[in-house]
This record gives C-alpha cells, structure tokens and sequence, in this order.
C-alpha cells in the first residue's frame, strides 16, 4: 500500500525536527488508513448515561420566559429532576489490538460528535482510532448534546453562552480575529488553514450552548465513568484537558495514558502530585497560530501552561512528549485538529504513540 | 440455535390470535438474534447535521437570567447563529440484506438514544436492526440531544418544558396516574410491565426539554435527510407519527415503508392525499393499558386516532399491517416499547415485516 503524499509530507516535515523522529517513523511504517477498504468486526454499539443528581423542586410559580408579544404564563417547576449526567457512546470491537479502549471527551460547547465524521464528511478521530484496533467511547460532558442540559435558574443558576459564527470561527483558530464574515466567499481564513473552511455552517451546527458552573458535577460524572471503563487511555480537546489532568489525579491506576490536544492551560502541581502521576505516560499537542496577532492573547497563556505543566511533570519523571506541531514543520493546524485535513496522520501519530508508550 | 422462551412465548400468545399470524410464524422460523455472538461487519460509522437556518441577532441588550441572588448581568445577542438542524448518527453495514436503510426517528422529548443500548443494558434497536441486517441512521430532531438548541426567547420563543420524573413514568405508561415515587421501592408500576423498572432513572437521565412550535423547521430538516439518505425504512415513534405521515405525503416515492410505534394519531387524510401514499406499506404498532383508566384520558384519542388514520389508508387500497400487541395476547407493553423486556422480539418482527411488506 503507498503512503499517501500527505503524509509523507508530514513525515519529511516533521522527522526533519527534533524531538518526535521515532513517533513519525512509526507512523510511515504502520499501515495507512484506506477508508471503506476493509470492514471492521464490531462486537456491539451502544450507550449510557453515568453520574448526576436528583433534585426535588418545589413548584414555586414565575412568569414563564416567552418573547415579547406572546401572552403570559406561569411555569411551575416541581417534582423530581435528574440532572449532572455525561452521555457515553461507545463502539466495541470484536478483537481490539490497542492496549485498552480510548475514551474520547470533547472540549467546551462541544459534544462527542467532535469525534465523529469530519465536517467536511471524511472518517472522523472514532473511526480513525476503531480502524487502528481501539475499541472507542465517546462522550457528551453535561449539558451538551446528549447528556441533555436542566432548566434554568431553578437548577442550573443561569442561562448559558452562546456563540456566535464569528466567535467559533476565531476562538477555534480558523482565522484571525475580524475575519469572518456572513457570506462564505468574503471570509479570510489564515491562508495555510488546515480547517476545511468550506464545511464551517456543517461545523458550527454541532456547537452547543456552554453553561459556566458546572465543572464539580462534570468531573464526578466524568469518574464514574472511568471507574466503569477503564483501564484506559483518555483523550481530552481544550476545556477538557485540565479537568482531565484532575481526572487523571483521581484514577492515576486507572488512565494508563493521557492526550491532551491543545489543553486550556494545565493545573498547578506540587511536588506530590506530580509524582503521583508521573508513572502515566502523556502526549500533549499543538497546532498553529497560536502566538500570532489576533490569537495569542487568548492563546498564549494557555500554551504556556501546558508548557510549564509538562515541565513539572517531566521534572517528576514522567514521559511527556510534546507534539507541536507548526515547530516539527506541519503549518495551518486549528484549535480543531480532530477535524482539519490531515486530521487522519495526526490520529495515526496518536495511535502510534499510545502503542509505544501506554503499558 | 435454539428458541428463547420469550420468542417461543410470544409465538405462542401472538400466533393463536387473529392476523398477525403469517408474521409471528415468520418471526419464530427467522434466526433469533444472539447478542455478541457474531461480530458485525461494519463500513463505517459516523454523522452528520442536516437543515436549519442562520438568523443574524442584533445585540439588543436584555437582563440575563440568573438565580436570584446572583448579580445581575447583560447579555446581548449578537451575530449568526445556525439552528433547526437534525443530527443523524449512522451505522452502515458492509453487506445489508435488508431492501432499504433504516431512518429512527424518535419521539417528543427524546433522542436517538431511544434506540441505543435500553436503559437496562440490552442491545437496543439500532443494534437489533443491524444485527438483522439493515444499515441505521438515528436521529435527534431539531432542540434535542446533539441538534441543539437555540436561545430562547430571541431566536426559538420561548423556553421549553421539563417532564418531572413522574410525569414520565405516566407519561409513557409505565405506570398509573399516581403509582409514582421518589423511593424506587414505593412505585407501583402495572404488574404486568414489561418495561424495565429497576433502570427507570437511566432512562429519566436520557429526557430533553420539549420545546413548542417547532414543528415546521424539524419537518424541513427531515425532508432534507430522506431526500439525502432514502430510499428507506422510516420509523418513527409518538409525536413523531404524525410528523412522519406529513413526511410520507411529501416523499411517497423515498420512503418505501413506514413504522409507526404508537404514533401520537394520525393525520387528516383525503381521497387524494390517502391514494397519494397508498403504495406505500405501513404497521402500526400498539402496546398495552392504553384504555386504562387514568391512561385512557391521554390515549385513547390517539390510538382512535391511529386506528382512523388506518382505516382511511386501507380504503384507498394501502396495505397497512396493525400490531395490536395487548390484543394479540401480548401483555404489558409500555409507550416505550423498544425499551421494554420484549424488544428484541418486537424488532424481529418488525424485522419480518420489512422483509415480507417493503419492495
């Protein structure tokens, strides 16, 4: 089978480089995903819910939220509610070669269906990873997609954000700030995008509306769920990289390896908890853009935390490769690696590592 | 591969009744399902979102809604936003040997989750149909699950509803009006329930809000996945039978057959709107305690409803099979009948059905 140009191109970038050269041998050695050649023997396809509350409400009555112009009611919220739940999908190959199944969390305002098919319709990172031999769950933190939101200010204590097309497209590094615009043909990505800017309305109709608060129940819910599946390798994207560092505090027996792409920053660690978990092997990765004008300011800070916590961690003893992408020579990367053009080398790069370095 | 009890039981009680014999003899000399036994052989997996609108807001500033206590904030909307799409998850066989692919369309106040694992744990009906040999698409209409919702009151009117848990259990006739309680040992379902009681808080996690006046956009985006995805098998449960006899009338030459579960009654038919869709295959499937007093009240209209809707499609020639579980002897279905112990078995028939009915 003939290694495609992509990735060739990415090997010849990116081996050039310091730091990841035994990483991008694997990857041209193993075989290239041919999607639709071979079929894959799935065991089973199914879901469920883990963690949450219940919470009994008392009836009292307020004027139900309606538009101006629409006649008043009254909305009495009581009885028992549950709420706090994450959504767990999972596929269950039939002869799994990974070491354990991956588990997939998605970043804030954003659900499993990160993980699924690309938005431009190519395979997705689940299938990616199933077609590499990982038996894969795929998550929905509470109150996005699946893991459906309660009602507020009765349970939750306030309405959540919602962002707009022009705020998705820069915070998720498709183009720099002011570059967007409503009619397609007037947008101006960063001119080496990765991001297949075509598909951005297919993309944005995935975003979902991002309550603040909520992280201590997200947390438990998400432990519950490691408890149910693991040992496993945990994949986290942005907002759920740090709570995947406190995850990963928690279960250090349980995640046998952690990836963090593009993690909003790290957490602070001492001297113990480093140690604690520094037998677990990580992989934190980067894409581009993020000291350029317009982005690091959001950016940067984050960038350096993650820095600064691989650092400590490595201080400890841990093994942490770091995987920056626009540095080994690969340009154009977003904030949604999972979903930019050479999404499928960067899943293999992935791949490659958890079977060198996850025992 | 021998009988399980419960098929060999539902034969039994199914057959010794008037018509539905041809398909329950069907059911019983077709392979019974056996969970894990044989892996799948799976193309691909993964999703998309179809339909909807953008909607630029202005930014009119309002009082943000927050618990009382908290400080006030502004928030003003403002930019493109994306809403009224569908999600659909899909599952394609490598060799289907079923006719058509399989669209589920679930019920008001529920996802795609409806037809996932039950909330006790089985294999839930996509696997049921893949196993049977039919490719899946799942899907959540527009305001549930991962097609998520629009901000209320600027761009959908106003905010949803919650069902309570209570309201649920009622609701989907698991048990009587009042035989619910927070206690999981004080409820008093129907004694003859098939649905699995001990899980009722696994399900009760899986519920979305339910907004109003939807309806027209859900309908636009659910002609525009058949018009990509069929021809196919529709299905389509409670609230969404009605939606899904509108869609049939627009798409009789897509859908080559038609499910209904417990459809929330018909639609007004006429002469031409009746022949239009009459070479169109269509069962109906009811389960139990729909005249039941306290359930009879919310019910009964719909199933008369129903029972109509068939009448009037049989007259114009139609060929429309009626699964009248209770009255075929089969006992203690609730509204949730691909949750219910006995839907591996309602799915083969189901299965039969398509195989005998669907060209």
């Amino acid at each position: 089978m003939s290694c495609p140009a992509s990735l060739r191109n990415l090997f010849a970038l990116c081996c050039a480089a310091r730091g990841a050269a035994a990483l991008c041998a694997a990857a041209l050695l193993a075989s290239t995903p041919s999607p639709g050649a071979e079929p894959l023997a799935i065991r089973e396809i199914g879901s469920f819910h883990v963690g949450g509350k219940e919470v009994r409400l008392d009836g009292k009555g307020r004027e139900r939220v309606r538009r101006e112009g629409l006649a008043k009611e009254t909305v009495q919220p009581k009885g028992d509610f549950l709420y706090g739940q994450v959504y767990v999908h999972f596929v269950l190959l039939e002869r799994p070669t990974a070491p354990y199944p991956l588990v997939l969390w998605p970043g804030g305002s954003l659900t499993g269906v990160t993980y699924e098919s690309t938005p431009d319709g190519r395979e997705g990172w689940q299938m990616n990873f199933l077609r590499a031999g990982h038996s894969v769950y795929t998550t929905d933190a509470w109150q996005t997609g699946r893991a459906n939101w309660a009602r507020f200010p009765e349970i939750s204590p306030e309405e959540p954000v919602f962002r707009d097309a022009a705020f998705l497209w820069e915070i998720f590094r498709i183009g720099p700030p002011g570059s967007f615009a409503t009619a397609p043909a007037a947008r101006q990505a960063w001119p080496d995008t990765r991001f297949p800017t075509g598909a951005f309305e297919q993309f944005a109709r995935q975003a979902a509306p991002r309550f603040r608060l909520d992280s201590e129940l997200t947390t438990a819910a998400y432990d519950q769920l490691l408890q149910r599946v693991c040992p496993c390798v945990l994949l986290t994207h942005s907002a759920s990289g740090p709570t995947g560092y406190e995850a990963l505090q928690k279960r250090p027996d349980l995640i046998r390896g952690l990836v963090s792409i593009e993690p909003s920053g790290g957490i602070d660690l001492t001297k113990e908890t480093a140690s604690r978990v520094a037998r677990v092997p990580q992989l934190i990765v980067w894409g581009d853009h993020v000291t350029d004008p317009g982005a690091r300011e959001t950016w940067e800070p984050l960038y350096r935390g993650s820095r600064r916590y691989a650092g400590e961690l490595e201080r400890a003893g841990a093994s942490v490769e770091w995987l920056d992408l626009p540095a080994q020579g690969v340009k154009g990367n977003s904030h949604l690696i999972m979903m930019d053009a050479n999404s499928a080398e960067i899943a293999r790069l992935i791949d490659q590592w958890i079977r060198k370095s996850v025992r």
